[in-house]
């Protein structure tokens, strides 16, 4: 048996989630049958770094198994990607250690969200960002997204119905910047752990910073009190995107 | 009756294309019953100033119509955008001439053809562009690209079973940029009329000129064959999009 850990991109639009579910089109459905394919076996489990829902994307998705096709890095990779859809591209592969797990060993994720302004969808953007058509001002934003940077617990920005207990997390970076040419925000946030639909929620509060209709430093009155009735809205999928997963050490495998 | 023109954006992707067919859902079929809809009215026609296939986008296709309500141009842009699909923008909206016609009034179009570099297609692009992985010399492209610019005949560069007889059209501009920042070629084409299928073979044939699968000026030799089968490739549709269509004078309505 080889180990394996891969890093993909995907394009989540057509894809009811990462999460195998039956009689849905998954990305671990997708890729898990490649593997099985490729070993000629009947099944080979593949761990993700965590979930993404529906429609949201992945530019760095990360991914560990175990197959006894056993070749080198470079060849692994060229196999998967002859074998993936077009809306999933396998970024990089490298042999890792046996306890290395996608979601055990990751210690940081990374994420964008990208949000398109202007009061109407653009016909060309709408599978790739959230679109906030109301006045914004993205300076009260960059205010504000400080309160959130640090360890608190997150339970006001997590999807109710989660199943995690402790909903304490850290959160090292959260910035925004106005894309003037294309007229969006892009939002990114680095941090040890996300709950369900935390980067979702905490951008659309965001939003409503920047608007205007929540105090600037409303991050804080939220994040204390721990209910998730007073964040309310959830940003959509579309704009989403799991950008980078963290590991101790530095192992480097064959990239495209 | 009052006589419109819009100016709309839309993602082909989901479409077979702008022509109405039966059965199929198309660009003219999703316009033409708003219009319908608004006017309750069983049926309103309405003349784009061109097909675009099925994938095609458009980043400024125009379009006329009569219609019995008359309102002004803003509210009839706003009722537009209150019944299209995301995947269809209105940007503009002018009451016209009665002999303003989308298509036969047009009087020069703008086409962008976009080409991802790079081995592996991008998931995120696949349905935005084209793809071309092999290597490309762009200075090569555009030494080669002023050989079709001028009046020509160009049977070489039309797709067989068209049914214009004429095939002799002037190109004013043929243009391609590198955008270094997405790893892709940006082709434009302005001209007083296309072909069906011309630009994408164009496309196809420039990007076999700097790979040096044919010679630098291999567009004069093509040209003067006036046979199809000399030029052969057509990009894929995904990659090209209707900028803009011009028309003499200038009238100004409303605008997003």
């Amino acid at each position: 048996m080889a180990h394996y850990r891969i890093t993909v991109k995907y394009d989540g639009t057509k894809f009811s989630g990462y999460q195998v579910q039956p009689h849905q089109r998954t990305v671990q459905g997708v890729i898990e049958r490649a593997l099985a394919k490729m070993a000629k076996v009947p099944h080979i489990h593949i761990d993700g770094s965590g979930r993404t829902d529906a429609g949201v994307h992945a530019l760095g998705q990360v991914i560990t198994f175990d197959t006894p096709i056993d070749i080198p890095d470079r060849n692994m990779l060229a196999a998967l990607n002859s074998m993936m859809p077009l809306d999933i591209l396998v970024l990089e592969c490298a042999h890792v250690p046996a306890d290395f797990h996608a979601r055990y060993s990751a210690v940081g994720k990374r994420y964008l969200y990208r949000v398109a302004l202007g009061r109407y969808t653009d016909p060309l953007k709408r599978l790739y960002t959230g679109h906030y058509p109301y006045h914004v001002d993205v300076a009260r934003i960059q205010a504000a997204l400080p309160d959130l940077v640090g360890t608190h617990d997150f339970t006001s920005f997590a999807a109710s119905g989660g199943q995690i207990e402790d909903k304490v997390r850290t959160i090292y970076e959260a910035t925004c910047t106005e894309d003037k040419v294309h007229n969006e925000l892009r939002f990114e946030f680095y941090g040890n752990g996300f709950l369900y639909n935390m980067v979702r929620i905490m951008v659309a509060t965001a939003l409503e910073i920047g608007n205007g209709r929540r105090d600037l430093h409303d991050f804080q009155r939220v994040l204390a009190a721990k209910d998730r009735q007073q964040a309310r809205g959830t940003a959509p999928a579309s704009g989403l995107y799991l950008k980078h997963v963290y590991y101790p050490g530095n192992i480097t495998g064959a990239t495209i």
